[in-house]
């Protein structure tokens, strides 16, 4: 049963935590302070050797309407006991910082900044649930639809998992985010309509039920469609459900467009070799099969593997629920801080998980590219006042294994962070998905295949610069020397 | 890039092909023929013994609220190509049938119809899609933190998981489902202003960074807040966090009221037991410890074993994304339709995949009781006009090991579904979220423990009526000889 107020705000879309810490901020007049933010992910889901970051086009229309509403502040009042002063601050609050990010369809690595976030403490504070939660899923199916691509290649994807999808928010910017990485087509007519994207579809196996046999389904939908696409294993695949396709492709002839048939269950290696053969010897050599059915990149690649015949993959559950790891866990860390006399000090977290270290200080994100073959040698994070091609020659080294290590000369070092919001205005526009996806394949051109692999691929180097893997040290230092002194109290 | 058209409608939000099948019953006139369509879903989640159903509100809501809007109407014209005459129609559409369903909080099984809807075939078809969608979802996501309690038992749950959460609207509606499933509070505020759920959370590291000690921010955040939940692993949970939460609450003794400390890093089970003894030598026996850090049943199960001592745990991830089986795999059957002569035919759909035969039909549901012990004896699927009450005796057999049979006597049946549209009227009133949280809590009563075990739980009993099992049989048998028929043509 809902309440009595309004869903009409994405606000408190948020945890409970962050205004309780915002409202402390406040209370001490910290609140105005700058800090610095930074998010990244840990681990590439999926064993994948990269991600595909998406969802900066919602982040950017969030961080744009950021404001409580009437009935958010009644809630807090009224439900959660907080008190007039501090709600009279939070009715004011809209973002007004400054955010740089990488664009969507970029490729994105364990452990670098994807998107930085320079404001009051407490505006940070209050939009990380929000963000988190936007870049985590549509990077994850972003990055799933690639990973898909890379194993089907040249023949089509179309994205079918509405129905499996967490919720209707999933579906809609699940699609869009399975175009940058690659689909082609969805079957959500919503996502259609609200993102440019083609819709793809035709008929399901109720028609068929309701016209009670294929022939008389298969007539009327061809009355109204231009463009056939007949199911064909509503009773029989191969016995009844292709033939009848083909039956009435034939009576029709060019009064249609028989694109061809779609498989929805049984084995798909054999049935779409037989179907295949059967529309060949019928004459129809360019109508397309069609598969569906718990499809991903491990089923295709068997299916590949044993000669399936299929032009066209539909996705389903696999992609849309990214089923083999539906979450990716970027986290939202603050790595500098204002202090009393208005100077920026960094900061650092320290966890009995050693990987749960950040990396303190305000950071840049460069691509290193060989001038030679145009191949990425790696990312390298630097401090926000170093600029790598301003050096004859960088050392880059693993930020764990500190002895792997190696130098690079004759180098492009491409900014992967876009400064996207400037005061709160928002100073970047999008591209269209198009665009997107075709800078996510032209991204991945920079790879070489080791990092491509779908299983165990190569770890592309992700390095720190000296200077900030010292300041890293230095941070660590620091925090072990303030334990020590408390336990010695 | 976002299209022209607005986002002022959920009609579109459906697969493509359930458009064009109605353009095609609606230009052969069969579109307002009465059609059944049943939900329901063939395997339960996680190899549980049960599963929990939720989503009914977010349906009747659904369905009200179902038209084309103008730039539904414009964008399948414009974009999509649909003629005029098809969309005139499309125009006036609204939900005008029958729903019988479940209610939210009731215990479901696999292959037993959730909720049929009774209405226009071109309707039931619309539909389809989002009812899905919503079903999918929300039902998991109560399956599963009904699981998590069932180990937790007597502890508080809370769900934490907003920022893995599939976009938004799985972060809101999965937080209540949550709660239907057995949880007590989440952190998302959202979900707490709309749903009326109890929020929770009170800071995170950033706070710590930001005052740059534990010392500092907790006594800061005591400043605004009663309720204190210090957070003890920025920095080293023994050495300085939790002697910290001890030092700060002692200073402050009666001006606070000490709810606890939260740990969300390290080993939890050697952490929690240092923190309790802690907490306990400095007084506070009733300080709760509260852990979070990628928690899910089996590790609960696994902390639990090793005497962990938690009062309060955050479950965030694992149980917002489903994460070991993020997708539940409900469909949406035809099973009976009008025929042209005004009489209702039932249908049946064969595939090679045997799980994937439908039950040809109109159903009811019964759960039977014995009145002896008040234990389920299994469910009941009949054809509507039947009622096992009627009966001094059943015979419950298995729908595919028909051998595996038990007469059942002295028994209540309880009909499962409950009229919620009558003539597309919502003619139901949701109960609030706590009756269905205690309604799933009584449910769990009626089962025998051996089907709720988290590990290889008994497959309790959905049996066919002999009616009900006889018409499917007779269904298969016309296909098949139709089949037959074909490929002797």
């Amino acid at each position: 049963m809902s309440t009595k107020y309004a869903d009409d705000s994405l606000a408190l879309h948020t945890d409970l935590y962050q205004i309780n810490m915002t409202e402390s901020y406040w209370a001490d007049g910290i609140h105005e302070r700058k800090a610095v933010f930074e998010l990244f992910f840990r681990n590439l889901p999926f064993g994948n050797g990269y991600a595909v970051f998406a969802g900066l086009e919602r982040i950017l229309d969030y961080l744009k309407g950021f404001r409580f509403s009437e009935s958010d502040i009644a809630y807090l009042r009224e439900e959660l006991g907080y008190k007039e002063d501090f709600l009279e601050y939070l009715k004011d609050v809209r973002f007004t910082g400054d955010v740089y990010s990488m664009v969507e369809g970029e490729l994105v690595f364990a452990n670098e900044p994807i998107l930085r976030v320079e404001t009051t403490l407490a505006e940070a504070q209050l939009v990380e649930t929000a963000l988190l939660n936007i870049v985590n899923f549509q990077t994850l199916i972003a990055t799933k639809a690639s990973r898909i691509k890379q194993v089907v290649k040249d023949e089509v994807v179309m994205e079918f998992g509405s129905r499996r999808a967490h919720e209707m928010d999933a579906a809609m910017w699940g699609a869009r985010a399975a175009v940058i990485g690659g689909v082609e087509a969805t079957s959500n007519v919503r996502a259609g309509k609200r993102f440019g994207i083609p819709v793809a579809g035709t008929h399901a196996h109720a028609m068929v039920q309701a016209y009670k046999s294929e022939y008389e389904a298969f007539h009327s939908y061809a009355k109204r469609h231009k463009d056939c696409v007949f199911l064909v294993d509503t009773y029989n695949t191969l016995k009844i459900g292709v033939p009848t396709a083909i039956q009435v492709a034939k009576e029709l002839g060019d009064k249609i467009n028989f694109v061809g048939v779609r498989l929805d269950s049984g084995d798909i290696a054999f049935l779409s070799k037989e179907t295949r053969r059967m529309l060949d010897e019928a004459g129809f050599k360019d109508a397309k099969v069609i598969v569906s059915n718990d499809l991903d990149e491990y089923t295709i690649l068997n299916l590949k593997a044993q000669g399936a015949k299929v032009d066209v993959w539909g996705i389903g559950t696999k992609l849309i629920t990214a089923y083999d790891q539906p979450a990716l866990g970027a986290v939202y860390k603050i790595v500098s801080i204002e202090n009393e006399n208005g100077e920026m000090e960094d900061t650092i977290k320290i966890s009995s998980n050693a990987e749960k270290v950040t990396t303190p200080g305000q950071k840049k994100l460069y691509r290193i590219i060989d001038r030679e073959n145009g191949k990425a040698q790696g990312d390298y994070i630097t401090m926000c006042d170093e600029n790598p091609q301003d050096e004859e020659r960088i050392k880059m080294f693993h930020p764990v294994h500190t002895f792997i290590s190696k130098f690079v000369t004759n180098f492009d070092a491409v900014n992967l962070h876009v400064q996207v919001v400037e005061k709160g205005n928002i100073i970047y526009k999008n591209p269209t998905l198009n665009e997107m996806r075709a800078y996510a394949q032209s991204n991945l051109n920079l790879l070489w295949d080791e990092y491509k692999r779908s299983l165990n691929p190569e770890e592309y180097p992700v390095d720190l610069s000296q200077k900030c893997w010292d300041n890293k040290m230095r941070n660590i230092q620091e925090v072990k020397e303030k334990v020590d002194a408390y336990s010695l109290r």
